[in-house]
């Protein structure tokens, strides 16, 4: 059967050249590069070759890159490494639709910890409340953490000027960027503001289970995973020489992709978005049209419901999400969706298409052929569809 | 030029079967498993049965296994648990020859968390003191965390004994059993004191970047990477599929390879022990060898620097390691020598051989060849070499 995969924001498939590079390093050059033998040193230099690529796709310097398991990782050590060199502060300020990376990790913070987080809201279309974010900034803030760009809408957060605001205060500043990584340019040299910047591998053609943390030079990082010396003292473990290979690889092929994101993904998108709302009756966007990352539409089909449509396109072939892949398992709409207040009929019948780089334009001509049919197939059963 | 990798305490080889089980599912089937759509569906399937295969290597029920980023995490993740688990108490029992994922857990728990710490010391052979590890139990004990087996000198420590007495106790108890994991049996369904248990992917012929922590039934387990809800909200993160198929893989073969590590790989290690010893002057075995590691062999060769004796090998083509690869990048002898006793003179010319299933009796036949001329040439440079 044909498989169209437009669950990019969930994961990415590995490209073949990604696993090309990472081949000789499972069974032939082996060595853990922390060895004395040249055996396992040829697998350090390797390392250190992917570690310049890696910061390679934000501009920063190989020193500045750590790497780590996973985004969920790169935020809880960014946070916690925040909290650590700011012993005295115990405010923290993120926003009401983050990944549960940061989510989580606040509210534990909050429930356990004694720590007083703001959760800055968003309005319909998914921006932040600006005059929020600014009075909530305090001498007791230790960290702000912001995610670069949503994963469920794709909407692009201010990170350049709310980072800029916090330098001038003297405040820690995070961004998830895990969902921005490879789809829209980021400069971290252009933005000092910025003090860490959490990376994942496999968003970006990587495999699972490899991410990085950018932590800005001069900034005395205390690991999260306290062990051996590995990654100069910031995070202890062996390291997972392979898949680092593959990120660094992964990273210089998304930088090249980026033109193509840019252009013909986006169109991609932005056509698929157009002929779904005109041929689909009672479907809306959900998220800031005009700033958006070029590959996300999450769109809301009125009075039917995201999980059957789902599966109604995995029978198609179809692979998409009603949500954030990682807090699927719940019949509720996302925590994004309620933060924005999008009107409980769409939300609940909420569509996310992810393209990457692999998307074609016959993928998208299937999707467009086969969403109307499924869709009224649904609302003919649904006792809240009224004609 | 021929290679002799007789480092496998330090990481192994991925084995070929265990590759080949992994390749479908970078960039065939690469669907997150947390998706609804079956293309992702299929992947968390696979991912069950990998949970079942790890946790046969230890007798463990799949649900028992949550999986990590490596062994580090495990261990950090166990007693960050414990300690999450017993807000009230304040003290932590170790052993002073613990691997730094433990060891330096530990201190910064003392140095910056106000916990009591209790590192029970060991004698001249590597064993544990009894009596002091006995009366360091209190009612303010939190955890007690001690390796199987110890990766440097493959010394065992009486886990089943120790953790029979906590349980007594009323105290939680984690063994790191990185080291023993595919050297010597090990079952938790006979030893229900053992309440958390840490396993390494990349010991035993599984890839790096994996590994998992077993969590007895029962055990209301907070995550140490708090995000999704991946492995029931006991570890966020999108799951390491690859690595964790392979993980199942490998320890499903490292069963059956039991026999031959404790027959064969076991004298091969032991003729390399006697032909070093008699062919080598002034050479002593570290840690007891009635109770030790089939696989691993610590050997002090008097008046000689560790790091010229790798060198030397190295351009040999011999691949071993002066202490644990963790620790590596100083000159002082490890903190196990330190801890053992052992006199300076051959701590600091200790090699540590570790053999796996791949190593063969050519591979020994060749050390012997090569080990006494090594150790001849550097002697007859030393100055502290009086014949």
């Amino acid at each position: 059967m044909r498989i169209v995969y437009t669950d990019n924001n969930a994961t990415t498939r590995v490209l073949p050249e990604v696993l090309e590079e990472m081949l000789p390093y499972f069974s032939d050059q082996y060595g853990n590069p922390s060895s004395m033998h040249s055996f396992g040193g040829n697998v350090g230099k390797k390392i250190d070759e992917a570690r310049e690529k890696t910061a390679s796709i934000i501009n920063a310097d190989a020193s500045e890159i750590v790497f780590t398991s996973c985004g969920t990782e790169s935020d809880n050590a960014a946070i916690m490494a925040a909290l650590e060199l700011n012993p005295d502060k115990k405010h923290i300020v993120t926003s009401s639709v983050e990944h549960p990376a940061v989510r989580n990790l606040c509210r534990f913070l909050e429930e356990k910890k004694g720590y007083r987080v703001t959760f800055v809201p968003v309005d319909s279309k998914g921006n932040l409340d600006m005059d929020m974010l600014h009075t909530s900034m305090s001498r007791d803030t230790a960290v702000i953490s912001l995610m670069w760009a949503n994963n469920e809408t794709g909407v692009i957060f201010p990170v350049e000027e709310v980072s800029r605001k916090a330098r001038e205060k003297g405040i820690l500043f995070h961004t998830d960027a895990v969902q921005a990584a490879g789809k829209i340019p980021m400069d971290v040299k252009n933005n000092p503001g910025i003090d860490m910047l959490s990376l994942s591998g496999h968003k970006i053609h990587a495999p699972k289970g490899v991410a990085a943390l950018y932590v800005k030079k001069g900034i005395k990082f205390p690991p999260f995973m306290k062990g051996g010396h590995q990654e100069k003292g910031r995070r202890g473990g062996t390291e997972n020489t392979t898949s680092i290979i593959g990120l660094g690889r992964a990273c210089e092929l998304a930088l090249g992709h980026l033109q193509d994101m840019d252009t013909r993904i986006r169109g991609l998108r932005d056509r698929l978005q157009s002929e779904l709302l005109s041929m689909i009756p009672a479907s809306s966007v959900n998220g800031d049209i005009d700033r958006r990352l070029p590959n996300t539409l999450s769109i809301g089909f009125n009075a039917i419901e995201g999980e059957s449509i789902l599966l109604l396109m995995d029978q198609a072939g179809i692979c998409a999400s009603s949500g954030s892949a990682c807090t699927s398992g719940s019949l509720d709409p996302s925590h994004v969706l309620m933060a924005m207040k999008v009107p409980f009929e769409s939300a609940h019948g909420t569509i996310r298409f992810s393209l990457s780089t692999d998307t074609s334009s016959e993928d998208i001509d299937y999707i467009i052929e086969k969403m109307p049919p499924i869709v009224q197939r649904l609302r003919d059963m649904s006792p809240f569809w009224k004609k």
